[in-house]
């Protein structure tokens, strides 16, 4: 029985586990990502804390088939790291190289948001499914496409980057420097932009009330509990961000016609409410026979995903 | 040495050949579709030319590998067609079967614009590539995507429709029924469409001189022409088109990062006046790192695409 090291490389914290071929992890620990030590010593520290992991389930080094590490930012080849989203580390270095340089074992890379998709199409809500997409809603939108049971990860890494879709022509401008991203209309930071530009001339609504005068602790969920509880106003706010989250959800599956839409991200937990109103709006932008035997789920592997991702390249 | 059958099976036309293995064609011929008369004896008719040019060829019926056909509908798992875009022949049939039983060979299908888009990524302008995206500006806006060698074809036969991505909210009506479309804007249909909007107010122009009263015999071409001769009129139109074109294809880059994108059809034969455009425009839609490597061609194969796609669904 071989056994694999999961890694979800984040911005602040790393997440580490080791798992079995099923996809069960039989342990994980947290550590500070302390990216500012530099891409050596990060590596090492990693390292380190899979060998103690190791060491606390009596698994010995040459059980270990392989490791799998989630990154912030566009991998190539499942080895080059092109840059880094969040790190001043240099730009298009072989970090699966350099892991198996400290660590002996092979080492496959893939971008973070893809680790998810291949996480939850595994072993998660896309579970004996051959094709799925899935759009992860958080403070951007990003996306893994399943194809064939495989990512397409594109040539330059940048594959699944459904958040730069543009769904508006010269419409608001994002984070990326362009206009009209689907991001900048369904991420938590679109639901938020939206808010309190609608809440700066309109205040007689629940969700004024309930930040009691405190504009910046506004939170994407807060429209979605408000409209849950009846208002109108935080209810046009979901209308309108349903509405986009369908263009941009019908164009992929008039692009792909997957099997399996998969929600994921902390947007997605508002449920039902949205849900309806994208799969109401999705019969006007996506083709009827897209539809069909079409599954629309939320994510099931939470904050594992990127873990369980890291096993699925292996396999 | 095996020898494959490629069809690409029309509205009006049938195109059949006979190939090798290197994509080269031996012979070919073109009969009437008359799908009127039903699909066994169109099949029927189909498998009798295919026997008279091997006839013609010497090449006897063991030395066949397969037919592959083209097929103007969604096709599911390269055997059952949807429903036909133009015939009134029954929906989900298993064509693949029908034809392998009428003729003895393994027969595989694909959508038509599927068919050519492989056909060109294994014999053509995506020759080498792993990853390409034909765009077929024609009547409509079809595509073809290809990643890892092999097409998306959809779990509903839908993969590739990029024509019916959305890229304006309540937009210009399509055929499809829905609202602001790729193929409304970037579709030879979609170009006439604007120019006559725009000729109704508007005569003073080359473009108007040129149709000499006759708006009805419009073409695309005349509108590529005019601007190619200095018309600023349809200068204007180029640019509108071209947009869309740069705003469409920029949304596939950044969704599937593919190595080429190949355009194929009437519209592409505007040739550098539009691919101009599209190139400028691609700078403020796609994101920076899918532009990197990329390279866009115009299609190679012509009228060919669709028969040495055939063979590209048997390697």
């Amino acid at each position: 029985m071989k056994y694999y090291a999961g890694v979800d490389l984040g911005g602040t914290n790393t997440k580490i586990g080791l798992l079995d071929k099923s996809g069960k992890i039989l342990i994980k620990e947290t550590i500070k990502t302390f990216s500012g030590k530099g891409m050596e010593t990060t590596l090492k520290r990693i390292w380190e804390t899979i060998e103690k992991l190791m060491a606390e389930k009596k698994i010995n080094k040459e059980k270990i088939g392989g490791i799998g590490i989630g990154i912030p930012g566009p991998v190539i080849n499942q080895e080059i790291v092109a840059f880094f989203a969040n790190f001043d580390w240099e730009a298009n270095i072989n970090i699966s190289k350099a892991m198996e340089k400290i660590s002996g074992v092979p080492t496959k890379l893939e971008n973070d948001v893809n680790m998810i998709a291949i996480g939850e199409s595994k072993f998660g809500a896309g579970k004996g499914s051959a094709s799925s997409i899935t759009v992860a809603l958080g403070t951007g939108v990003g996306g893994g496409i399943v194809v064939n049971s495989k990512l397409i990860s594109g040539i330059s890494g940048a594959g699944g980057e459904i958040g730069h879709m543009k769904l508006v022509e010269n419409g608001k401008l994002c984070g990326c420097g362009q206009r009209g991203c689907f991001e900048t209309y369904a991420s938590a930071t679109g639901v938020i932009r939206e808010a309190k530009s609608r809440l700066a001339i309109n205040k007689n609504n629940l969700l004024y009330k309930s930040l009691e005068g405190n504009m910046e602790k506004l939170e994407a969920k807060d429209v979605f509990d408000c409209a849950k509880a009846g208002d109108e106003f935080s209810m046009e706010i979901v209308n309108y961000v349903g509405n986009y989250l369908g263009m941009g959800i019908g164009n992929l599956l008039n692009i792909i016609n997957p099997e399996i839409i998969i929600l994921s991200g902390g947007v997605a937990l508002a449920g039902e409410i949205l849900l309806d109103v994208v799969t109401e709006k999705l019969k006007q932008y996506a083709l009827p026979v897209t539809l069909v035997n079409l599954e629309i789920k939320l994510g099931e592997l939470g904050n594992d995903a990127g873990i369980k991702g890291g096993i699925a390249l292996f396999l």
